[in-house]
This record gives C-alpha cells, structure tokens and sequence, in this order.
C-alpha cells in the first residue's frame, strides 16, 4: 500500500499548477489538482486571454478610421458591449475546457475544491470536507488585484476582475495605476469610446521599461485622447445622489466619472491556506518564500507562479512547472532561468521588450552604444495617423552584445517574442547587422541600424 | 587636372543605384546617376511600396468583417479606386523626393536621362546630346515585367507595372502567374472586391517556397473565393465586342474577364545600354554577369540589383551597393552573403521564412526534426474566421541547428526579419527552448514547440 494517496498534490488550477500537473500525471505519477474556482487560472479567466480579446476590440476603431486614406468610407459604426462579453466569456469557457481535458487525459484527478494544508503532507477538500495525503505538494495558487482598505471609498472601486464582467460600458472611467495592466485598460476603455482618465501616483507610467517606451506610449494615449494625471493619488471616492464617483485627487481635483478601477498591484493568494500549519514560510506581502528550485522552507513542498511574487508572468509561471518537473520527478534539478525575459505591454501602441532598459543598461556598462530610430510605420502613410515606431537597440561597445532591445508601435509584442531568442542568445550587433532586411516590414529597422544614434560612457550621455 | 569627370556613373535611379551614388558621394567622390523615369526603382515607384499600400487597403474588408465577433456593427462600406490611386501617387511622390534629396545632400549630381555605354570609360548622357567620362561606372538598371510576345493577344494584358495606375478597378480579373507577385496582386484584388482568377502552368503556386506554405496559402485563398487553376496556362487572348477578355486556357476552359494581368517572370534591363560597345559581358536572359564582387567582365564596369538576376530582392540591392562601396572605395573588397536570406510574400494570410524549405533542407541533411503547428490565432477565436496560422522550425539533427524557419499568417513578414537575426546567426533548437515566451502572441508558439512533429531520415519521413 502506498504511504501517500498521492505523489502529487497540486493546489491552484492555474497556468504553473496545470502543466505540473499534467506532466506529472502523464508520468504516471498519482496527481490530484484542487481549484476551486475556475481552471486556467488568472491568465485564462481573467488576465491575459480576455485581455488581449478585449485589446482587438477596442483597436477597431482606429482601423474603420485608417480606412479612410485607402479609399474606403465606413457608415456608422456602434459597438455594443453584452456581444463582447458574451463572445469572450464562451471563448474562456472553451479554454478551461481544453485545461480540463488536458489534465484528464493525462491522468490528474481534478478536485473542484478549495484545499488546505493541515500538515506538510495533508490536504483537507474543504468542499467534502475529507482528507487526503500527498508524497509533494505544489502550490500555485497565483495573486489576485491588491485590496486597498484604507482608501476612503475603495468599496466603490472595481478591480481588473470586475472589469471583465461589467454589465454595461460605463461612459467614463478612471484607473487608478501606471502599470501594464492599468495602462493595458486605459487603451481598451478609450479605444471602446469610454471617456478615460489614468491617475498615476509617479512621475511617469511603466516603472521599470525603458524611458523612451515609458514616454512613447504616454505621448501616444495623450493624442488619442486619454487624459494622464501624474504624479497623483485618489484620496476619497465618494459616491453621488446620480451614481457617478467623485474622485478626490492630490492635486484638489476631483473627477466625476461613472467608474473607478483600482489596478495598484497584485497579492499573492496565501490566506487561509493553511501555510501555518504545514510551516511554510511567508514574506513581507504574504508571497511564498522558495528556493532557487521553488522550493519553500518546508522539504516536500513547492511553489511556483504568481503566488512566490517572482516574475508574474504566465510563461514564467509554466516554464517553473517545467523545471519543478525535471528537479523532483526527472532526477534533474533545473533552476528556473529569469535572465532577458522578452515581454509586452498591450497597451496602445504596443510595447516590446527584452533585456535591460538604457537606465539599467548605463548602470552595468562602461559604454553603450544605442541605436534608435522613431518614424512613421508604412501602414500610417495613407492611413494619416501621426502615431510613430520607437526602435531602440542597447549594444555593450566592449562585447558588442546587443544588452537591449525595445520596440514601441503595431505588432512590438510579435517582435519581442523573436528578438527574445537573439538576446537571450547573446548575439551581438554584428549578427543584426549581418541580417538582410526584408522589404517592407517595420522590423527592417532593427537589422538596418548601421550607426548608433549617440553614445552612453561612464552613465552619461555623450554624441 | 582629373583624369575623368567623374569618379564614379551611376545608371540608374533603384535602391541599389541611389545607395551606392549616395554613399561615394557622402566620401567625397564625384558621382553622378542617371535616371531616365523616376527615382526609387522598381521598389519604390512600382513594386514593393506601391503593392504594400494596396495590400493595406485591400485588408480592411476582413477588419469590417472580423468587428462583428467582438461587438461591432458597421454599417455599409463602400471603396473608392482614385481615392487609393491618388494617395498612393502622393506617398510615392514624397518618396521619391526623400531620394533624390538624399542624394542631392550627399553632394552626387542628378542626371535625368537615359545613359548609354560609349565605351569602358564614356558615357552619353541621351537627353543632352552630350558624353562625359568616369572612372568607375556602375549599372543598376533593375529589371521590368517580362513581356510575352508569342503568346496571342497579349497585347490586351497589362503587367503590375499598369496595375498600380488602372483608371478604374476591374470587376473581374484573371492573373497568369504563380510567383509571389501573381499571388500578392490575387489577394489585392479580391480584397478590393475583384471577381479574381490566378492561372498558374505548375502544380502548386510559389515554387521554392516550403510546401507546407505553398498549400497553406492556396487553401486560404480559395476558402476566401480566389479561384486558382493550375496546371494551366492561357494559350489565346481574343478581345470581345463588349471591351471584355476571352482567355482561352489549356485545360479548353475560356475565362471572360475585364482584365488579364500577366505576371510570368521579370527581365533585365539591358537593351540598348551599350553593354556591347562598352565589351560588357551579358548572360542567356541579358542579365550582366558579374563576379562575386559585382563587377562584370570589364574590371572598372560593376553591376548590382536585379540586372544581375542573382537575387531579385531591393534589401539584396542595397546590401549589393554597400559591399560595392566597400570594395571599391574602402579598400575592404567584400562579397555579398546571400546565405539566410529572410523574404515574406505579402500574400493574405503572409508567409514569412528564412533558410531552407523542407524539400530542400532533407536534401542536404541525414536526419531533420520538423517542429510544425497549425493553430487559429487569437484574434479570429471571435472573429469566426476559419484561417489558420501554420509554423514550422526545420532542425538539423546532428547539430540542432535551426536551418529553416516558415511562418504563414498575420505578421509573418515581422517574424521573418527577426527569425531571420536567429537563423542567420546559426542558433539551435536549445537556444529557441531556452527563450521565454511572451504571452499572449503568435510568435510565442515558435519557442514553445518541444517536441518534433516529425523527422525526416535520409528524404524519407518517419513518425
């Protein structure tokens, strides 16, 4: 008889719990996986995916207008919101079934449960209120949008989560945040003909991008007509006889709008979990401390995802999946590999990234040399729209390593996903060069860069 | 007192030509280019720009189509042919404007004539009636739409060269050809709501090109209505009492359409050149050969672009015009590298690809890995439609190699230049699997597949 009822027990139902937990299982491992709410996770149910459908919605506009300068006339265009939802949510719900069924093809059993941890190798199914034991434990129970009590009137705040679901399109809408998701949903809100203000608390949205995106993207919503407040905080929300929101901001304005939505961090899923009990140690927001192999302080038990408050991604949380995997049941213990993540922004236009920042970059590099081109994409030549390209390549002059590269304008994510492989690869700038351009595309730009546009010694910018 | 007038002659006004005068004169050579139509070439003033612009507009009817998953209503459209013409003339215009002050900057004299051979060194500049001498000549006189005197009533065909100024946009139009010009102007058309026919004498359009692309496209243009006959060719073309065209094909069908595009190969521009008075060796179809560095069989006469017929691409023609330059004016002789060329084919959906095909690549290796995905992207989960993006990473067993890269969908051509950096730089599989992926894209699925769909051993495919 087996000492465990399980070798798996995996706690979350979302990206990083899915995969390990189908690996696991199609190794022939007895694996269990407890969600209690919706598998897929944050990124299928209400991160990522409905995003991104959220982001081609809201970018229609912007096509029925470039039309114009192709010749074409558009009659009266209308949007209505309830089609949206219902087409995403059938969509979600497609997704989780394939999550599902992924899982119960290779053998997992699905708990549809909330689980907590009574000791370091029992579970209790709180919803049939049993016990179970497991070999491992792996928690993934990823982050949620953070909670902000001490906010005068947050209760009339909605977060991301609520947005997802709103059962009409309000006519204005503030966000208050300077991150991606904030910026992501300011785009989306305007692009749906929402009146849209973004309240940001620092000097400039996207903390930690490289300034000229940073820039870049806050020129590009201004022009289309978001309006940014910063640096400002929401002091008071109060809500009026005619159901609109008085915002109260720092700077003695305050915004009457229909909706608030709070985008101001994320928190890791840890309470009531029983992480106590079973003695698995917490850090200063609640994330779970791990090891270099996502181990936590307690031997059996593992944590990956959003709930360790590493890097929040999704491919990050799957590629931790992958390496838990190979370290506990491949006898081949692989530490995740956090260095030149490519990632985007989907903000409007889109941002695209891999490696340092130029701000980083002058920190760790005695001379840089930094080639950027900003210009109109071909498509904007006939469409009219002033929107420019940003194209930006971060180049160590010692290594000739190419340390950076950021792309701001139409398809930047697309981009970042393959000039990912050449930074990660450390190619240098002689490989770009070494590229034939292919004619016309806007990437051409990046192999095309001969001369570097200035120079960056000892920190400081030099012609 | 200078042994000749100029240092270096330029014959011709394309990419190639206008680079190469730009960049001597910049170094402080005498140079001047003769141009006898427009300066830009083949790619700015009739190709890839102009066909670019037309494949812009004729994509908008899928972006009204595509609005209504995600909540839109448009109501009716409607497309205007001058409307494109004259904005696109416009574009051109401002185009060609930015090369000749390009050149004009650099200090190179503009001459706007035709200009014939007189001997190695002696140029006659035809439209003054007048010769001048240079030490250096140099030809880029590009190439045209190849014409087809023997084929009857082919005088009543236009070539792309006319399909860029149409006065008015067919309601019909058969296209001969199987190339990627034939095939992007196939899309052209029907996307500008043209009733369009592609004829094509081979068994699948797009020779050379990966097969799995080859018939992702064909299926996709038929799925969206394009009819495509091949094998077939048009053996007569009689003109009808009604303006219309009656084409008779080889399989004893007769096509009736407004217009008949002919797109069946393109030829070098070396009539009436004074190729022979100046001893300048040309090749079967007039092309001038050159060496590896350019340059003809008369040592101070170089040739670059499509004249050669070596590579018919304009980033090959200025990558020409630049290793020409080093060659001759830097002292630093240099070959063009034609190795890894990355090209996309505008066609609807794109493809994208660098390296080899699968037929050619499981010539040159003993075993291959084929990493394949054909997935619906994203973006048409609510817009309903059925087209589907195909990826394919061909990998050299031996040495894990990535000797092939095919992208066929929306953005392929982006993907291409930047795989390009990639496959060019000789990177492997494992440097594709080490890159994170960034979520949600299309290009992600390119460092996410694991696992080979299948190998390919000795030309043969296993599971």
């Amino acid at each position: 008889m087996a000492e465990f009822d399980y070798d798996l027990f995996v706690i979350g139902g979302g990206s990083g719990g899915v995969r390990a937990g189908r690996l696991a299982a199609s190794m022939g491992k007895r694996v269990a996986i407890a969600e209690e709410y919706r598998f897929g996770g944050t990124c299928v149910i209400r991160g990522c995916v409905p995003k991104k459908l959220f982001v081609y919605a809201s970018q229609f506009p912007e096509h029925f207008e470039d039309s114009a300068g192709y010749g074409w006339t558009v009659g009266e265009t209308s949007f209505d919101w309830p089609t949206l939802i219902a087409n995403k949510d059938r969509e979600i719900a497609r997704l989780e079934g394939l999550y599902r069924a992924g899982l119960e093809r290779a053998g997992a059993e699905i708990v549809e449960s909330r689980a907590v941890l009574l000791d370091r190798h029992t579970v209790r199914i709180v919803k049939d209120n049993r016990t179970v034991t497991a070999r491992h434990i792996l928690i993934a129970t990823g982050g949620r949008p953070t909670e902000h009590p001490a906010l005068p009137g947050h209760e009339h705040a909605i977060s991301s989560n609520e947005a997802f679901h709103l059962e009409q399109l309000p006519a204005s809408i503030a966000i208050a945040g300077g991150g991606y998701i904030a910026v992501e949903f300011a785009n989306i809100f305007h692009g749906l003909g929402v009146e849209t203000t973004l309240i940001y608390r620092g000097k400039e949205i996207l903390g930690r991008f490289d300034m000229d995106m940073r820039r870049g993207v806050h020129n590009a919503m201004e022009a289309k007509g978001i309006r940014i407040i910063c640096p400002a905080v929401a002091h008071n929300i109060g809500k009026r006889a005619d159901g609109k929101l008085a915002i109260e901001l720092s700077n003695d304005e305050t915004l009457i709008v229909d909706q608030l939505m709070l985008a101001l961090g994320r928190s890791p899923n840890t309470e009531g979990l029983g992480l106590e009990a079973a003695g698995v140690e917490t850090g200063h927001i609640g994330e779970i401390v791990v090891d270099d192999y996502s181990r936590t302080n307690v031997d059996n038990i593992y944590a990956i995802g959003d709930v360790t408050n590493r890097v929040q991604l999704t491919p990050v949380a799957i590629h931790e999946a992958m390496c838990f995997i190979d370290t506990v049941y491949r006898d081949k213990p692989t530490t995740p590999d956090f260095d030149a993540i490519a990632t985007a922004v989907f903000s409007q236009p889109e941002i695209g990234t891999v490696g340092l920042s130029e701000d980083e970059a002058a920190k760790r590099f005695d001379e840089l040399e930094i080639y950027r081109a900003e210009f109109r994409p071909m498509r904007h030549t006939l469409s009219g729209r002033q929107e420019k390209m940003i194209m930006k390549l971060l180049v160590d002059a010692a290594t000739r390593r190419v340390v950076g590269a950021h792309v701001l304008g139409v398809d930047a994510g697309e981009m970042a996903q393959l000039l990912g492989i050449a930074v990660k690869a450390r190619l240098t700038k002689d490989d770009f060069d070494a590229t034939m351009a292919v004619h016309p595309t806007a990437a051409e730009e990046l192999v095309t860069m001969y001369q570097p546009t200035y120079r960056v010694k000892n920190g400081e910018r030099v012609a």
